[in-house]
């Protein structure tokens, strides 16, 4: 196992983006978080802030799975509506990605999206609505919704989506090959594990 | 976080007890395996067979936790049928375990029974099918039915106890702090990565 790409998928308040940038720079892989967004933007011809809102927090009540077809070239095609066309681009670059270098992946489905991919190591971080509505009024400010209503929303979307672009339950760990509860083991215990793992790979 | 007692849960053949009793022995704790089907077997009195067979497979149509009812001294009262009786003295047999010192527990829903344990570190160990298929029959040796539909079944048997008991998904990573994929990290990675969690705690 040679591990080139890492996706760090993550519940809202959790580390996970903190823990991703930290792997990266300690790898010297590539970091895609607002890279990504940049990217999806700039083919997608949308703004970056609509890419980072409906990028992967879109819900929807169509059934992405059920109405795609697959092109020869392994592209989408024969979708519709604002949301799927932003996922089927964000797909299409998120699989070029392996070809270009090493790199950590945020959110979006990279785990899914790369999931055949020989050398990529697919993670999940999660933590306690404590340690996540500390994290998130420590982080963001408060705000007039409670911290644990405003991480409890913002996963409610995040587990729609996954669910309507890959069909699977968002956290099982099937997904992934690796799952942390950062809150339980901390966010310098998670960096240390993944960049062992992918150091030694 | 201090960790003195590790729960390890696992799918069949993804080395989770091998891993387990690595784990115990690098670190001096005490193995609960076969020890916890002895202690079970002498509180209940039934023989260390069925206990093994029903303390962790059994599968039942009544729902365990709608008709529980709890005593004043934390144990349960007012149930019935065997894998109910099984489960209640497995359930207090388990709860004893961190008042009498260090320790690893295979399975039988410790997760859950210690999952309000500050000193419990909970695991979950998995893997893809081909790398479960080719360790059952390494272990085991070939049976009439493919190790493919072994796998299944035995998992499934799992899952609904784990449901029924529990109330929870199995496999969930929410329901421990770590998951690991033992086919894609191979299992000294697991045993390193779960020791050294706990020796620096």
């Amino acid at each position: 196992m040679s591990i080139k790409i890492i996706t760090i998928s993550r519940e809202f308040g959790s580390g996970g983006r903190t823990i991703a940038k930290a792997v990266a720079e300690r790898l010297g892989f590539d970091f895609y978080d607002r890279a990504l967004v940049e990217l999806i933007a700039k083919e997608s011809g949308y703004s970056k802030d609509f890419v980072e809102l409906r990028g992967e927090d879109a819900t929807s009540t169509s059934s992405f799975l059920f109405n795609l077809s697959r092109s020869s070239s392994g592209g989408y095609e024969g979708i519709s509506g604002v949301s799927d066309k932003l996922y089927v681009i964000q797909h299409n670059i998120i699989r070029r990605l392996p070809e270009q270098g090493t790199c950590v992946i945020v959110g979006r489905c990279s785990d899914y999206i790369l999931k055949d991919c020989p050398n990529a190591l697919h993670v999940f971080i999660y933590a306690d609505t404590q340690f996540k509505s500390e994290r998130i009024v420590n982080l963001y400010g408060e705000r007039d919704i409670a911290p644990e209503k405003r991480l409890e929303e913002k996963d409610k979307k995040r587990k729609v989506y996954y669910k309507n672009y890959t069909g699977r339950i968002w956290g099982m760990s099937s997904n992934y090959d690796l799952s942390l509860n950062s809150g339980k083991l901390g966010i310098d215990n998670c960096i240390d594990i993944i960049t062992n793992l992918a150091s030694h790979s």
